[in-house]
């Protein structure tokens, strides 16, 4: 890997800074975020401005150029790569470091004195601004919206932005038209008492229409604004993509229909002025919705009394509780996943042994299997194929110059999903292809026990996930380890991987109360640097539990597994489980059995089965 | 229990509100907090200015008087002592209701147009005034600051504020000389780089200078203030008190000091205008450090460029961490008042057939045998002493209204503690006079297994109290079972029985890690409404735990249990505990036994012994 040189790019950005042609006054320093005007965790190739004017490419990473500097704050898992990746005209800021400056700060420290500083309004969510700006101002300088993008003016070859095909998904996929989820986000908005409401999030437009599209790899998503009114509905979509007779059908965009549920079809670019038409006409108390991560452009087109901001909008909220429809298309798709799983690993087990099978290989047959599988339509994220020491490093992407050879020395560990027309998957499985250590049984046993510790738990009606993270870091504290992530996360339905607002993890983020239908991954592990990884990871969904008693008639909810895929038995260590522990295995393992085993044996996957047959044998508690 | 009758002093109240001698222009509403000046839990009978108004003397609660309207907040475990307590001038504003509007809300519908809203700014937390006055402002009234307390204006009998003599602590009981407090809370202040710190919490004053008074009842402190400076040290306390000559001994007011160490001692009074004299006389970076939970008033002296406001002060955080002479103490004090309590249920075992024992007597003898004990002072809370459908009043305090007689047919909840001069105390324990039913034993059951889970939990360093809340519960939850508050609270050391800034609870309030040395309670329940009450609590010591690994040399911690009280073996369902948890018991107990047996021995209390060694009996574990 060798840095990108950015002498010329830096200079050329600089005077850009200075030109009166896109900036009304000389910035003196600019910001360049990570995200895209949607604050997405996935962006679209056109949207890599900050690796473009670096080199440095990780997903998280924040750039500041100043006349005389520039700057890069990213966080532990990319120090090396960003320190490859850049040239001599970058400095590194290790955040999390004691030492490190805050960006405020150091801007401070550099900053000539009433400097401005710029930043694109539709890349910075409105929260970051408020926090930066305020820390600016204090010190006597202006943060400062600069309407065109710097980077873009100065990069010639930029891809363009991605405006492919819709796909439309009927009610058989959805459970509920978007007439109806538009009613119902109007109930919302009645309560509350705001008139609009604004869409600024790629999946919340995606999931309001019942459309997908693939504009931004692994989330099946397009680039479209909407905006809500009690008797409109505008979308800001680009392209060709609304001549498709099947979105037009689908959208009803020529039918004579109520004029509610009329959809006022307008430019993607347009939407900034829309919004603040909308802003000037407001009468008062009419408050528009927006979430409070939305760019500070959309959020300054209205007054600030009209602004009504929740950090979880009513459909963020809504699309995570699934429907039966989407519940069950999510069980469709997770038999369809272990399918392709059940092959995976019996194909690795002949394989690993002759020395022929890398990380990279064994990702692209993962691939290979699951778009045998119907409905597949892409991967769900970048596949961790990691083997050994690689396993430790928890975000993993095997590349040409880390790739490992599996052997059957050491533990591979397989964490990947995909995207099917009926659903999301997300599903680690850690292996060994010859005979574990005593030692990494016992790791693995205890992350067992902690991934059985969550999928078993019983809560009220009213728990938060976070509530849940310690049961499955429990065995592995009683004997001094843990594991420095989170424990679960949303799971989107034929949407993003990651999705809000429910979680499991020991930071206490506001995460909403899980709700009978919400669906959310259970990924324990350990790491042992330069040695190995363990991680069991299931996708759950959470269901109403039976209880013996029924306090304050609260109800109470449980995790049933959408994931079928068995776990090595070869890697616990039986003696370490207790009763309920061994029964919970052998239940899992006997539904893995009947449910895809059914499938493996429709889809006339003989050898697959006899896999899954061997590898779901009963376990024997030791007594 | 017949309301106050609040006509003729509301009349005054509105009076004074535009008197001129009070207030510089009218104010058309005035707020009553509950709190002192120094944000007290417990307050002293002359800062009850909010029970004097209205008639409610409950522990939470927030009175406004506007010109036509009297409205009184507050919470759930009061709205029948408030409506009962309160005459027809006041509303109560039930908080936690869906249609009760808050404080700001119902300012807003009540006033006429730019009102004027007085408040004491002694009594007001700096962060309370700025939300509040930041609403009003928004709705174009104003949150003013009234100087003279209106309330103590017309309270014409309002008792002195309490001035009681001062207890000296010496080496053998804080660990830490006041002198060498004061230096590590300079370098504290040193590594902020702050050069004031303003104390202003009771215990932390009371903590630092070594000292205790009994200005409050239960909590063994003074009213005073202090300002550190890095080369003064000031202390705001009035009376004879430091005409004391142990004090001024234990002071070394008379000795020839090092200035640094040299204390000026004020006038109690003289806070304000000798704090606006530091903040005058600040150069630029030049930081003062208070609590943002300090007084508007205090807050306010500080010109806001130099304020350095944290939620725990450096104090706080050093006054948790328990030191080796703190610790022995604080076993001590929990030895003697385990011999009292043994002393106290093999006196009720032998009364409560009788049908003589009320909850009140039951209180009373239990504050006898406390009171017998080496250095005893007074009680740490107002005993909870409550059978049958009073323990499932969370916060009961019997009075003669609610008496009830113990019997052999009903459980009895005893959550009581005191204040001795090592060290402070609080345990619960729920005990049967008679025969339990099968149903009270599986739930008293339940609560000792969360109980369990909690005390034996091993944890990493660096684990905030708050995750450990769910093991508490989990036993309860699976069978559909949970109690309404916290699992635990800090507790110090012959100081508050309640201290931050550590706690075990499912609200995730900013609490810090645990550390070595902390002391907290550890209280699951169980309630059911009208018909009984379970609580077993301990106090317990954070302390280092072996492990078999290490991860990234974190080192774990778990807990000591100090409370060594026994737990009522005919209430527990063996049959529903595992071996580890039976363990637990049966060693809990020997400890019991030979620590407090030794004692009770000692002490010549042969008959207690042999309820203790009756009631400590190994369980037999069910196979």
């Amino acid at each position: 890997m060798s840095p990108k040189i950015t002498t010329e790019l830096l200079k050329q950005l600089r005077q850009v800074m200075k030109n009166p042609r896109y900036v009304q006054e000389p910035v003196q320093a600019y910001i360049v975020p990570s995200g895209d005007a949607h604050q997405s965790e996935y962006i679209a190739p056109c949207d890599c401005r900050r690796a473009f004017i670096s080199g440095f490419d990780g997903s998280a990473g924040t750039a500041i150029v100043t006349e005389q500097h520039a700057a890069m704050w990213t966080d532990g898992r990319y120090f090396l790569q960003a320190a490859h990746q850049m040239d001599s005209n970058w400095t590194l800021m290790k955040m999390g470091l004691k030492d490190t400056p805050t960006q405020e700060d150091w801007l401070v420290s550099v900053l000539p004195e009433g400097s401005k500083v710029g930043v694109d309004p539709f890349i910075i969510p409105a929260d970051q601004w408020k926090r930066m700006s305020k820390a600016l101002r204090s010190a006597g300088h202006d943060l400062v919206p600069v309407k065109e993008n710097l980077i873009d003016t100065i990069w010639t070859d930029c891809p363009q932005r991605p405006c492919k095909p819709l796909i439309t998904l009927d009610l058989s996929y959805t459970g509920v038209s978007w007439r109806d989820k538009i009613v119902a986000l109007r109930s919302k908005m009645a309560e509350r008492k705001v008139m609009w409401f604004v869409v600024t999030a790629l999946d919340e437009v995606a999931w309001l229409f019942n459309l997908r599209g693939s504009d931004v790899e692994y989330n099946p998503v397009f680039f479209a604004y909407a905006v809500i009114g009690m008797n409109t509905i505008r979308l800001f979509i680009d392209g060709d993509r609304m001549m498709d007779p099947a979105v037009r059908e689908h959208l009803q965009l020529d039918s004579t229909l109520e004029p509610e549920f009329k959809i006022q079809v307008m430019p993607y670019g347009s939407i900034l002025s829309e919004l603040q038409a909308v802003g000037a006409g407001l009468s008062p108390k009419e408050k528009v919705w927006l979430s409070d991560k939305a760019s500070y452009a959309l959020t300054e087109a209205i007054p600030k009394a009209y602004r009504y901001l929740t950090p979880y909008t009513p459909i963020c909220i809504a699309k995570a509780v699934k429907n039966a429809a989407e519940t069950e298309g999510m069980r469709r798709a997770h038999i369809k996943d272990a399918v392709a799983l059940c092959e995976l690993f019996n194909w690795l087990e002949k394989e690993v042994p002759k020395g022929t099978v890398t990380e990279i290989l064994a990702a692209d047959k993962a691939e290979e299997f699951r778009s045998q599988q119907k409905d597949f339509v892409e991967l769900s994220f970048a596949t961790i194929s990691s083997t050994g020491p690689n396993g430790a490093i928890i975000h993993y992407k095997p590349v040409p110059e880390t790739n490992r050879t599996l052997s059957v020395n050491e533990i591979y560990l397989l964490d990947s999903g995909a995207q099917y027309k009926d659903g999301t998957t997300d599903v680690t499985r850690t292996m060994h292809f010859g005979t574990p250590s005593a030692y990494e049984k016992e790791c693995f046993t205890y992350v067992l026990k902690g991934h059985i510790a969550v999928s078993a738990a019983i809560f009220p009606n009213g728990t938060k996930g976070h509530l849940l993270d310690s049961f499955a870091r429990s065995a592995l504290w009683d004997c001094g380890l843990d594991y420095l992530h989170g424990t679960g996360h949303g799971v989107g339905s034929f949407l993003n991987v990651h999705e809000g607002p429910c979680g499991i993890s020991y930071k206490t983020f506001a995460d909403e109360p899980l709700e009978a239908g919400m669906i959310v991954s259970d990924e324990p592990g350990y790491y042992e640097d330069g040695s190995f990884g363990i991680r069991i990871e299931n996708v759950v969904l959470v269901i109403p539990a039976e209880t013996k008693y029924n306090f304050k008639n609260r109800g109470s909810l449980t995790f049933e597994p959408l994931t079928l895929v068995p776990i090595q038995t070869k890697m616990i260590d039986v003696s370490l489980l207790t009763e309920k522990e061994c029964n919970w295995v052998n239940e899992y393992h006997q539904k893995c059995r009947e449910v895809v085993g059914a499938e493996l044996e429709r889809q006339g996957r003989h050898e697959a089965l006899r896999w899954l047959l061997r590898e779901t044998e009963p376990l024997g508690r030791v007594q």
